[in-house]
This record gives structure tokens, C-alpha cells and sequence, in this order.
């Protein structure tokens, strides 16, 4: 056993021990939660269920409508609405800091125990009990491993948060952190009677008005550059006021001049305030685009960046297409 | 083991003595190939390759330009570019019946031994020899079987052609035949280094400028009735001809309104001819489209169904939603 599988089969039984430990848990994932956040907080429910312990799940903002119909009748409170609630023991899920679960953070009292169960490369560590595993694709994948430790018995619902969180975090098994491991632990899932084909539809597949409004508007204005090698879309702050656009209904749209055909580098620029853009990168190839953005201030990986420029719409897009261009140069 | 596993078990004997047995056979799929034609081609090349055999890979339509990347400098020969060939035993992939392999079926001299591998439900078992699996997700799926059943060497090429054959046939791992087996497969091929990632951009996510294009113009007449459960785009016929559009580049358009929160029926009216529309259906839920299809002479499946109209575009849409609508009348 190498020493990164021997650490976290210690850290797996001391998180084992957390939970038949303690009595009474408050359940908590990060700000703006996204399908592994929301499937991980679920999936501890379920384990906390079938110890037989008492628990509340809470998230910053709540369970966001487009996963609502995951929980069921499973309460996920939304931390503004309920001033009160009585808990001895922690477990954040997904969560790289402490920070990241927000407001909850200040109902905490210092020194409570917790148990912070991550799959985030840079995961600092907080809490009293660490279950951490940067190589696994989804925090519900470290959860996967958990139940089994527990010796948990498996059913449709807890197969179907755990796959969630696998399905949604490697983007529907398409990224690169789609390894043999994931899709091994898919298909034990699926034989519980996961509805993936479902799941899929809903979580990937499913545009709000919205964003398909706001897809006509930017593919209006896709243009090119360095022989069709670099492509980029705008959406004017007047776009996003007159369609009541949010950040989450822009997040997909950087993908389209990604994946046209030839093109290497696609851009996305948001005009969040006049004259304030938010600008992000992405890479089908090799260009490095953590290089441009951090000319300008910002930052990310290889393939997929971002930063803020100021200016007039055509300053801002010949800067950085000039910037990106010279990947080329 | 059941009835059915015992025949594919029998099956699978009798097509691994074919091709032991042979010494110069003809590889054809079928018409117009997706991503499961040719990569079932080029994997039965390759297990030909490594029987130490004789074989020429060939199509009514040659390799798409989207499928060349996998080939490398494996030739798949255009049928209509390349008038004499010699084999003496053909192996049809992916055929359900003979007709499906276009041209190609008049180079083939009757009563030449011919092996039928192919996983489509109504296949109609033509063929000297058959390896037929309705439940395999791909024909692929199936070549998976038979390469275990030679005992050949598995390697990262190998295992691309069978995870491409499958990715592509489950929608990338989102349909409904993404089942435990296609999972535990794939997570098998993974471990010889099939770059899934890659593939999954290049074949599923990738965009000609012209589908760019059309989406734009499509979106742009996105409509509404029955309070947002149909939802239709247009494509004229002035529009594909401007865009010199294909109707490979339209496939896809359907799944626009369809994916649109709360929408049940997605529909795309394609103006092929002046006045003569190519009318696309799908349900996201329970409304069965195949009956709408039928009503105008056309056909399908409960979820994915298509027909042709005539008429203006106001008086075709007007029917055909009409029709539609009545799921909730």
C-alpha cells in the first residue's frame, strides 16, 4: 500500500469513529453549491440516518431549485432563514477552507468538533478530524468509500447521491478526472438503480429560458481571430440586466467558441458592471491560458482562466485577444 | 445462465472460428457511419491485424473528417473512390440489415461468407454467421466480448476503438443503455490509457462553424404554447442554403427546446424543400411523440420521433403543435 493510500485508510476509520462518536451533527457545504456540494450534504444525511444519530443539514444559500428534486422531502435549511438550531459536531463536505461555508460559520463556537471531508488538492486541513483525498474526481467519492468503511447498507437513494456527485464534478464523465476508479465505482452504482440517463438530462442537459436567450445574444456576436484560432463572444451589461441574467446562467457559455472546430483559445467576455469585464478563458489545445489571465491580473489552470478587465468593449477585447494572440507569435 | 447468454456464449464460438478461419475478408459498416460504425471497423481491423490476417476497411462514404483523428493512418476506403477490391469473407458491423451498407453490397458476390456483428434490436439476422447482442449499448460493446473471446492482446488502441463505439452510442454515458455493464467496460478500457477526455470534446462537444451558425438562427425563433410545454425552433430554407448547412450540422438543434426547463415537447421543423418540412420531435417526459409523428405519416420512439409536411411554415406549425398539444387536452 503506498503511502497516500495507507494515510487515508487511518483517515477513513478515524472519520468512521467521528460519526459513531458523536450524537448530534450539523451538516454543511460550501457558498453557491453545486451537484457534488449538495449530493455529498445528502449522502452524510443518509449516513448519519443509518447510524442512527440526529442531524441538520444547512447550506449558506439553501438547496438551489435545479437540485431540489435530489433531496426529496430531506430538508437542506437555508442558513438566513433559520436563526437557530442546536448541534454538537460538524462535518463540512467539498469545503477547501473553513471560509467557504460562509455565514454558517458564524453560528459555530469555536473549538466544536469537525470533521472535514474533502477531495480539493488545496484543502488546508481545518477541523479536528480530516477525511482529505485530492485524487479522488468528487468529495462524494471520498463519501463512497466511507459508507463502505462503515459497512453501511446501500440503497437506490444513497447510490444516487453518490453518483450525483461523481456525474456532476467530472462534468458527465468527460473530463480528464474521469479515471478507471470512477467508472468502476458508476457501475456499482447504477446496479442500485440509479436513474443516470435522468440524472444526466436534469443536472447537464436542462437550459433555463435564460440562459438560451442569452446563448442567441452571444453567439450574435462570435467573432474570430488569428485565422479562426481564437474566437470570443460578448455579452453587454445591458444584455445582462434586460434578461435578468445570473452568473450561473453565463457559466456554459465560454464552451461554444471553445468547441467550434479549429478554434484553440475561446473567450468569454461578461460586462458585469459598464465597463468592468469579466473575461474567461478556454483552451482546446495547447495554449496555456492561465498565461493571459494572469497578465492581467488573473489566474486559474492551463485550460481554463479568467480575469477582469476595464475599458470600452473594443479596448478590452483587442487587449486580451492581442495577449492570447501571442501564443501564436 | 440464461437462454439468451447461452446463444451470445455460442455466438461468440462460431465468430472467433470465422475469422480464425478466413484469410481475406472486407470490413464494411454502414451508410453514413457515426462513432460506433467506424470505431467497429477500425477494432475489427485491428483484431484482424492481430490474427495475422489479410482485410481492407471500407464504407459506402469513406471515414468522416470527424472520425479521422481515431483512424491515424489506417485507411477506411471511400466505396465509390476505389473500384476493385479483393476478399474472399466479409464481417459487416453495426448493420441491421444488409441494405445498410450501401454501395459496398454490389462489390459483394452472392454466397460470400459474411459474419453480421451488430447490436440493433431489429436486426434481421442476415449473414452466414451472426454475433448479434440487442442489449450490448454499442456494437462495440460487443467486439469487446469477442476480442476476450480470442484471447488477443488488449492495448490503448485497441481499447479507444471499443470506448469510442460505446461513448458515442450511450450519448456519452448519458443514455438510458448506460448500464453497469457499459460502466465496468469502459472503466477497464480506461486503464490502457484511452484518452476518454479528449475524446469526449472532440466527438460530443465539438462544433462546426456552420451548427454555430444555425443554432443562432434557430434560437432566434425559439416559440412557445401551451403555457411552455411545447417549444419549437425554425430553420428556413433560406437559412441552409446560406449556410450551406448539412443535415448532420441540424441534428442536434432539437435538443434546444427540448432542454428548456419545463418544456415536454421539443420540436424542429427543418425547411428541406420550399414548403416541404423535415419535422424533429423529442419528449422530456411522459408525452409519447411517436403517436404525434404517426398522425402525419411519420414514425419513431416514444421519446424521439420525425415526419414530414407540407406547407407554409405558419400553417405546418400550426398543425403539428395542434397535434402535439392534445397530450394535454
Amino acid at each position: 500500500m503506498s503511502a497516500s493510500k495507507a494515510l487515508f485508510s487511518e483517515q477513513l476509520k478515524e472519520a468512521a469513529r467521528f460519526l459513531r462518536e458523536g450524537d448530534d451533527f450539523l451538516v454543511v457545504s460550501h457558498v453557491n453549491p453545486d451537484g457534488d456540494a449538495i449530493s455529498s450534504t445528502l449522502a452524510v444525511g443518509e449516513i448519519l440516518t443509518q447510524l442512527g444519530k440526529r442531524f441538520t443539514m444547512i447550506n449558506d444559500s439553501g438547496n438551489p431549485t435545479k437540485f431540489a428534486f435530489l433531496a426529496g422531502d430531506r430538508i437542506i435549511l437555508n442558513d438566513s432563514l433559520h436563526p437557530s438550531v442546536s448541534f454538537k459536531q460538524v462535518v463540512t463536505v467539498d469545503c477547501a477552507d473553513y471560509a467557504r461555508v460562509g455565514k454558517v460559520m458564524e453560528r459555530i463556537p469555536e473549538g466544536t468538533p469537525l470533521l472535514n471531508i474533502d477531495h480539493h488538492r488545496t484543502n488546508d486541513g481545518f477541523g479536528t478530524v480530516q477525511l482529505l483525498h485530492p485524487d479522488a474526481a468528487a468529495t462524494a467519492e471520498i463519501l463512497y468509500s466511507l459508507i463502505n468503511e462503515l459497512s453501511l447498507t446501500w440503497n437506490r437513494e444513497l447510490a444516487t447521491f453518490i453518483y450525483t456527485g461523481m456525474l456532476t464534478d467530472t462534468g458527465g464523465f468527460r473530463y480528464a478526472n474521469t479515471n478507471p476508479e470512477v467508472m468502476k465505482i458508476a457501475s456499482e452504482l447504477l446496479q442500485w438503480g440509479v436513474p443516470g440517463s435522468e440524472l444526466a438530462v436534469r443536472l447537464l442537459e436542462r437550459l433555463t429560458l435564460s440562459q438560451v436567450r442569452l446563448l442567441q445574444k452571444g453567439l450574435g456576436s462570435l467573432s474570430f481571430s488569428h485565422g479562426g484560432k481564437i474566437a470570443w463572444i460578448c455579452i453587454s451589461h445591458s444584455d445582462i440586466e434586460e434578461l435578468g441574467a445570473t452568473s450561473d446562467d453565463m457559466d456554459n457559455l465560454v464552451n461554444y467558441p471553445r468547441n467550434i472546430e479549429g478554434v484553440d483559445v475561446g473567450i468569454l467576455f461578461k460586462e458585469m458592471k459598464p465597463g468592468i469585464f469579466k473575461v474567461s478563458l478556454r483552451s482546446a489545445g495547447e495554449v496555456n491560458v492561465a498565461e493571459v489571465a494572469s497578465f492581467f491580473g488573473g489566474g486559474g489552470h492551463i485550460r481554463a482562466a479568467g480575469c477582469t478587465v476595464t475599458g470600452s468593449l473594443e479596448e478590452v477585447v483587442a487587449d486580451v485577444v492581442r495577449e492570447a494572440g501571442k501564443a501564436w507569435a
